[in-house]
């Protein structure tokens, strides 16, 4: 069985959530809107978006193929890869535990996002300079402490647990170092500042990466780097 | 059985994602916050967020205690109650479907809050007014049509089926009404406009309306209405 992922060609974005679990997993999946020669590519992840004749259309990318189904919204695509391929708990409580934490963190990325364009995605950032420059301000002073000191207490509340959830590493301690790794690139002052106050973050962070096959992906070309295209992006002004 | 809803008493707010789950599924519940000569209220949705001793703390409200279970985000709690009661598929790509809908629904929600909200949710209205005008004038004319356009497609793709899902009502058609709801009440202007355009949607949200329980359980003073502290609150001048 293979999966077929469809998500932005040029950018890690939410398409990177998906990537490590399927990564992490060992499982083979095609990336199709990356692939060169085959004829399907781009077009192939536009015609998914205009949705017709899909029984279950998507919104918006990324979306994941597996046999007859169709799976869109990252954290949706997580909860059914947990699922299948053991990176998420098998108890119902701590199932529904990791998917919270996922959502949360799709929460925090929307934010991010938001950052850089927080009054459309459809204009340039030079086009919302000013209104950017208050809310990353906002978001650096509030709302990130706010968010790394849930996950540090989520981590810490498990006493000597490895991993977010307990025992097992699941998909959202892979989101989790996504997202920091994320955070570092487009905030590196407002995060060397708080980095002392997540030791729990950090040491599960580098756990994370020290998994062999995450460390062989992200030495690997199908790691895709942080850009200023991307979801996660740095500007000096936005990080004061 | 009984569930304990932990939500801020004044606003529908996500809250009523959750309440409209309960009220369809007939299940009896405790809107905790809400309760007045208990004791427990308020200082028991603080003491939740406050997060000490427990397993699997929320970063947010909803909360929803089932039992020796404590489930945070919206969509979360409803794949939980939706597998309980009835409110989802029992299909694995029904339920996938479902959620994934019902996690486009809250992503909605979450830009009609950014529309007054642009900056920071911690300063008030009037200091990030302009900037809440641009953002709104940007929702109106891309994201409102883009968002309604893809539910119109969803429930006129299924030909006579009567839900978005199919022969069944499910969770993500009430978070629909409330919704298209929400939406009537903070953009009367831009969604009278529109209106025409999704003629599926406004039945379904009739459709919803008429269920025995939903009907009974909006003419009761357990029903909250939409108010200026809410995620939709009405500005003429973000709804010209």
């Amino acid at each position: 069985m293979s999966y077929e992922l469809y998500y932005w060609p040029q950018i890690p974005g939410r398409g990177e959530f998906v990537r490590l679990a399927l990564e992490e997993a060992g499982v083979r999946y095609r990336d199709v809107a990356r692939e060169r020669g085959h004829g399907a590519g781009m077009p192939a992840l536009f015609a998914l978006l205009e949705g017709r004749g899909l029984d279950t259309p998507p919104f918006a990318p990324p979306v994941l193929k597996s046999g007859r189904l169709l799976i869109a919204q990252t954290a949706n695509i997580l909860l059914y890869l947990g699922a299948r391929h053991g990176l998420a708990p098998a108890s119902e409580r701590g199932r529904l535990f990791v998917h919270q934490l996922q959502l949360t963190i799709a929460d925090l990325v929307a934010e991010v996002h938001d950052t850089h364009h927080p009054i459309s995605g459809d204009l340039y950032f030079k086009q919302q300079r000013r209104e950017a420059m208050r809310r990353a301000e906002a978001f650096r002073k509030a709302r990130l402490p706010k968010y790394l000191g849930y996950f540090e207490r989520v981590a810490t509340r498990a006493g000597r647990a490895r991993w977010l959830a307990g025992g097992r590493l699941s998909y959202a301690d892979l989101s989790l170092y996504q997202l920091l790794e994320g955070l570092d690139y487009a905030f590196p002052r407002a995060m060397a500042r708080q980095r002392r106050r997540h030791p729990r973050l950090q040491a599960l962070r580098a756990r994370v990466a020290a998994r062999p096959r995450v460390a062989a992906y992200l030495a690997s070309p199908r790691r895709l780097p942080f850009s200023e295209q991307g979801i996660f992006r740095h500007s000096p002004e936005l990080d004061r």
